[in-house]
């Protein structure tokens, strides 16, 4: 067991197939919240057991879809009895437009973990951004406090730039690496 | 008409009173956003003929509520159209601590407000910060991009400090002075 | 005579003809922050009677430069006495990566604005994001708060994509258009 | 040695005291970034050598200053060769007002260390925001992402508040403890 659990929402499948791709890389749970904001008894044990959380979650309208905002809000009282209290957190975000303000939803993901005093791993990869830098590439978007991803407004589900594809797995990779420097308990 | 609309949520009452101070103070129409994160037809209505749209959220484990969220994501299709591009628009939060991460919630709705091609109007109160200042002041807290208020954890609808309450007010009427220099169409 | 005025920093020429293209668009006065992060004697002349400033800064490092930095705690005087309260703000960012943390540069810009009690003009454009989308279309990047540009890590100043210039003189016409509609006094 | 090293910037000696007392309680050392944004040769060596790495600024009308952007600025080389790649970072920031834009300066001191690959120690305390709390308790502001310190305008160095002062020293030994968790190399 790595101790890992990725918690998302996904309104459209491509959060989905982000998720399980960090999960495959960092060997980790996923816990999906539903279309209603909710998660399961079992997943709420998984995420207080685990060393690290992942947050993932679309961006719609500049900031984290509804139900992944009533999963955080559902977490308060874990949060005033400090029951996550030094656990490592990391994010990632999916939208249709390369910035798209994705950047003001994983900073309110960083902000939900360091509530809850956690420890957060960044991406920690540098961005492919020459001229010849394309969308296969890793990191592509030039991310740096979590892992962002695009998938134009036109893509189905397997039409995700492979960029961002690769991108998730090393950065499940990343976060499996950094969880095992770290001592929870 | 002063062609100004409060659209808000709140989930204890004291977000409900700051809007409604700042729809006294604006001589504006006052739309809630109810338990399940909708608003009435014509609550529609009148957000879509308004100038001035002002945007109003407690902030929840470092974001907007999630009502606020889903009503956000409900604009998608105006969004889409350009149904509210240039009207004028200003935000509110409240939340227990001084601070609390409301400046997240407050970026959230500044982009919200962006994303529509809105103008936006800040809080334009310098703060109240000697050392002689108390929560009985107008900005007391510092805020510039929209208006900020503190409810301690522990305190009433009838217990929100009085410059919070004043900086409402004056908020509104600053929201009216600057839409009366403004043309939509 | 437009009464706008673009206030900007470049440190390597990219920034200063976004800079340059913005001020074509709106009609606007041209004002370089130097290395030493200084405007000159007119350039503050210019400032203060603009009815709209625009700021532009390059994004290094996740920030705006410390020269734009340096300009901006020298305009605190003129924040306490309120000497730009009520004009029109807007903002601009380039940076090598297409996300590259510009969205930070651009809510510091806009908290700039809204400190001087400034009413801010958004981007208002729908962003290109398509799969078919390129870095020759208006608005690729998808940004909403301000205009933002990816040149590329090695890209000269002649090589910036050619959807960063359209977007550019856009932004500018559009600065124009809603300064039109805005009375300062 | 703690391996720990708090790198700051101070215009008028406030931000001095806080990352004195924050290296006080986690055993640090101390670094300056002087009024031209320079650090010594020594100061370089340190941080490259530190497993853990605390950056505090003032928040001058928005954002950190622009000696603290210039020390930022000057560490893109370490960036680009990933010389800082998992060290442990955590931030701090000192103004006038309780609010005053403080969050956006911690956020752009999150994105700093995340671009060098970082990993995040959040404040991790809860707030002291009953109607009964002061300026004398740990965390009266609600901090969370770092440690925020108010300082009111006419407050000399020797007059900030007593509870900004004991969350500063809190702040170090829980970065002292949260870094013996963590295995750097």
């Amino acid at each position: 067991m790595s101790g890992i659990a990725v918690v998302y929402h996904s309104g459209y499948g491509h959060t989905k197939r982000i998720a399980g791709l960090v999960a495959e890389g960092a060997g980790a749970a996923l816990i999906e919240i539903d279309a209603q904001g909710e998660i399961s008894a079992e997943g709420w044990d998984t995420l207080n057991a685990a060393k690290t959380i992942v947050f993932g979650s679309p961006t719609y309208m500049g900031n984290s879809s509804w139900q992944f905002r009533k999963f955080a809000e559902a977490t308060s009282k874990i949060w005033y009895t400090r029951g996550w209290q030094n656990k490592l957190f990391a994010g990632f975000s999916n939208s249709a437009s390369p910035v798209g303000d994705k950047t003001l939803t994983i900073e309110s993901l960083q902000i939900l973990a360091s509530q809850h005093g956690g420890v957060w791993i960044s991406l920690g990869m540098l961005p492919s951004n020459t001229k010849a830098a394309t969308s296969a590439d890793v990191n592509q978007l030039g991310g740096s406090v979590g892992l962002l991803v695009q998938s134009p407004s036109d893509a189905s589900v397997d039409e995700i730039p492979e960029g961002g594809l690769k991108t998730a797995v090393e950065f499940g990779r990343r976060i499996a690496e950094v969880s095992g420097r770290y001592t929870l308990a």
